[in-house]
């Protein structure tokens, strides 16, 4: 195998060649304990200690889901990662291994792979994650497939568990992402604190297994918007959910950003995603754990409304 | 949710959208007892019984990996599950449990996915895995990523453990597929056999197992080639393993395509992939299971030889 080392660094992933770019990314990847048999076998083994695994795989897709005009490739790996991190988090658990297919075209520098994989073990590292396996190959666009595996500590908290009277609740920033990405869209670089929040958000790790300790009735992760991911927990919970605009603080760059665009900042956080906040429902304001904000209420009937009637704005992704 | 049989059938996946064509691909995949948690909320949860979860992941790319015009959807679902399978199959283990991502373009008919994924969870079944769950998005050209989990029932076989005095054994059609894509790449459909075994490989699903029981010191799939996986193996392993042209009785089919194309039909066994045959070491003759194929013997060195030279044919893939 050829010496990592003797890669140029204006190399693209054509020149290093497949067994080359390997060599280096695993040299990335550090191993946790639990890791028996890490990358380069035909799969990895991994310990299971509490008799369960968490899975689950999310893709994304350049032009699509980043932009590398709009993110460092370091960031786009934090974000890789963090959108996988967070699904397990949504369940109440922690993740603790995932695996990275790249499909990537020929012409990509090196170094974009390199730089995104160390974001990306970055954001794993920060939960105590390792990187066990994947895959790298050719492919038109860059495509980033990413599984990730995890445990709770307790019964995992699922979509269906609302019931009537319980309170909804959010933890982490949420609509910054959407800010961010509305002044990109727009060919700006501030308010910089949302940029930087579109670029490499920073979901709440642990918050999902304190919810779940509390006894969250259910829960997911905010990727596609406020209002669409409360429309999923009350189609799969048979439940209504009414959103409450006053129960949000809308932060000044929210607010200076619906200025300068002519929105309603309160538009970015019922329509946002890519924060990868939470959203769960308690049995009631009393076991609302510390962090999280009631932001609405649970009842008998079907959808989600906000302050009673429906929500007009724009309500999240569609991916086709 | 609109229901999956108000699609039409010349729909696309634009037409049927990603809730749509989810709760479609829903309905085709079974859930085993070991799924405690199945598709459809932020992470799948599967109960684990031995302590230990083996895992692993692939991609494959449309033009580079399978043509829809080469091959039906459905066997393309085969093949993206026979892959990743087999990858377990390599370790000794059996799968229990897959992912899978697909990146698709709007304008792919809806029934492609679904037949696709009819042959993927007809190839899962065949080791009794389920599909836990997935991701759909938008691309430019279709991308495949799966992960598959398994369990091994003694110590994984890793590909490290070759040593010199060993023998190496072969398990399962070998050329097979190569010999398919070859007469595809002509422009031809037969011989069908050939053409089958390119279009739906059918690994040896339990001879890993077997083999691990048996003390094979070392084992890896063949996918890029024979001559390249058991260079994987030498290197590895630190060892040098020869290869023995004689050992390997040449299938009519793949006499007849060798005449056909001028190739020399062994070039197809040397140096074919896909068909995911495995490769193994075992400590001598006497411990071969039946089923299995003494090609090699395992010395001193390193590097692969055929017939104690260089092997000028081609090796496999190259992925970039």
């Amino acid at each position: 195998m050829s010496s990592p080392a003797s890669t140029p660094p204006d190399a693209t992933i054509s020149d290093a060649g497949e067994f080359g770019l390997i060599a280096q990314l695993e040299g990335i990847f550090a191993q946790g304990e639990h890791v028996l048999i890490g990358p380069g076998d035909d799969a990895a083994v991994l310990r299971i200690r509490n008799g369960h695994v968490v899975v689950s795989t999310d893709l994304m897709v350049e032009s699509r889901h980043f932009r590398r005009d709009w993110a460092s490739a370091e960031d786009v790996g934090h974000r890789a990662a963090a959108q996988n991190l967070s699904d397990v988090n949504a369940m109440g658990g922690r993740a603790h291994s995932l695996t990275i297919g790249m499909a990537m075209p020929p012409d990509l520098p090196v170094q974009w792979a390199l730089d995104f994989a160390r974001g990306f073990a970055d954001e794993a590292a920060l939960v105590g994650a390792s990187v066990v396996g994947g895959d790298v190959t050719r492919a038109d666009e860059v495509v980033i497939a990413v599984t990730v595996l995890g445990a709770c500590t307790q019964t995992p908290v699922v979509r269906s568990g609302a019931e009537p009277g319980d309170v909804l609740a959010l933890h982490g920033r949420q609509g910054w992402a959407a800010g961010g990405l509305a002044v990109l869209g727009r060919g700006f670089r501030s308010p910089r604190v949302l940029v930087e929040a579109y670029r490499r958000p920073e979901p709440p790790y642990g918050a999902g297994q304190v919810a779940a300790e509390a006894g969250a009735t259910a829960m997911i992760d905010i990727s596609d918007g406020l209002v669409a991911e409360a429309g999923h927990l009350a189609r799969e919970s048979g439940v209504a959910i009414d959103v409450r605009r006053d129960a949000f603080e809308v932060p000044e760059p929210l607010v200076a950003v619906g200025a300068a665009l002519g929105a309603d900042p309160l538009g970015f956080i019922l329509g946002g995603g890519d924060d990868h906040a939470l959203l769960a429902t308690f049995p009631d304001r009393g076991s609302v754990p510390e962090g999280w904000q009631v932001v609405g209420e649970v009842s008998e009937g079907e959808g989600v409304t906000v302050d009673g009637a429906a929500y007009e704005g724009p309500t999240g992704w569609t991916h086709f």
